[in-house]
């Protein structure tokens, strides 16, 4: 069993999710944060890789006090637990993952991590270890059926992105796409890491929405299921 | 002044134009395959980056008989002027793009192309120089619309798109976005090269078109203009 995974994501029209400086663009508008805060409040956890923890240093928290307070009536935590793919344990005590905002963190590190790194998280967050050298996804997610996560949005970045493709663990992927170019081979993209090599491979997709927000537009696609894909999706 | 330049290209849900070994793959349908058909017949050249006739070895021709036959009847080639970016003259002669089909072709080279490949390739295309070491766009663009060429199509790929978009050199931007997802971070994107850094260089697009055609989605951009821009658009 494993969590109904969907990635959301804002990208250049030219397919950037920021600059080759990985420096944080504004890529959408105030309606399109708005409708991301929403999916967040929905969501049971929410993930990231350590590259975006380096990176951008985000919250991930709920920005809404309306929607953090109906979690709170509806006997969750104010924000859904927030949980970094981190095979060595590199992510900063001092992160705002694990400083802003109340609810759970989850910190999944490989067997490779350093106990003394470990050991530091552990004052801040629960850690999950799968996997040997990196964190092996697929167990991850097991993981985190094992402890209620039902729907789980990934925010990124690309190689966190890539690697869920390639382990076949997404259901879900909403895109949107704004008015600016970017541009650069070197740029991160919405699956970065290897790329698959075979059209045979590619994972296929449903176009299931199609919405015009702020200046540019969200895509929403479905994952076409894999023959024995254990999804919470049903 | 210079041609209205539209870039028309097919991309993965994931912003990839092939894969990371820049094998040409199937992105979008035989839908997608009639429109770009239709918008090349009504240009009057095309334009693609040496690493596309390297790759691909497109013909770039005209493929419906009945839009050649208009394209006749109205005093025109049938196929729109064919025009390769290429700055040392690398086009082999036996391009199809050089063998194929009839009409004008255009090789761009710049003035450090070896004088034997020119002298070859002028056997099969008119050769223009324009720059010193790679083709300066500008003044390519300003050669074009001398020879009468008002509607520029550029097919790709990513690294001629970023000169184009670094030069300020597109008025539209039409991408098809299919329903694959490809991954790589070195795989080609619609705009690579360096990219731009700072988000006050960002080209600003407006969103005119949204079409759902085959399993996937037609965007069509607008580039906002700027100050001084001597396009063939007004
Ligand atoms: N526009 C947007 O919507 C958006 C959203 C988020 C991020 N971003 C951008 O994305 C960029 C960061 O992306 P990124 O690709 O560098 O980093 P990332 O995807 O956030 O994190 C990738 C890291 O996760 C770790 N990891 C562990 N196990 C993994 C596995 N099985 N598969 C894949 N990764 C695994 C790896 O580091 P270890 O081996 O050290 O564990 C890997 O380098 C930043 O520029 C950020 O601004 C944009
Ligand atoms: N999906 C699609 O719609 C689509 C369409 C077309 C291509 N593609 C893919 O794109 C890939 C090829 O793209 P690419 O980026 O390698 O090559 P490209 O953009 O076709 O050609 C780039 C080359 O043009 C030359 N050039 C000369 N002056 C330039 C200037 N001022 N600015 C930019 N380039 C200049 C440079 O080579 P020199 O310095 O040697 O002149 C440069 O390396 C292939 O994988 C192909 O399959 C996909």
């Amino acid at each position: 069993m494993r969590p109904y995974v969907f990635v959301n994501l804002a990208m250049s029209a030219d397919g950037k999710i920021s600059t080759r400086e990985r420096r944080q663009v504004k890529i959408s508008g105030s309606e399109d944060f708005e409708r991301v805060d929403l999916i967040k409040a929905d969501a049971d956890g929410i993930m990231v890789g350590i590259g975006t923890v380096l990176a951008d240093n985000p919250s991930l928290t709920v920005k809404s006090a309306r929607r953090k307070g109906e979690r709170k009536a509806a006997g969750r935590e104010e924000n859904p637990a927030r949980i970094v793919v981190d095979s060595m344990a590199r992510t900063p005590v001092d992160a705002d993952i694990l400083v802003k905002g109340s609810g759970k963190r989850i910190v999944a590190v490989s067997a490779a991590a350093p106990a003394g790194r470990v050991d530091a998280l552990k004052e801040r967050a629960e850690v999950v270890v799968a996997g040997e050298q990196t964190v092996d996804l697929a167990a991850l997610m097991e993981a985190l059926a094992g402890i209620g996560i039902r729907r789980l949005m990934v925010e990124g970045g690309g190689t966190l992105i890539w690697g869920l493709f390639q382990a076949g663990l997404v259901d879900e992927l909403r895109t949107y796409v704004g008015s600016v170019v970017i541009g650069g081979s070197g740029a991160p993209t919405p699956a970065d890491g290897e790329g698959f090599l075979a059209e045979s491979e590619f994972p296929r997709l449903t176009l299931t929405g199609v919405e015009r927000i702020d200046d540019g537009v969200l895509l929403t696609w479905q994952v076409k299921k894999e023959e024995g894909d254990r999804s919470l999706r049903g």
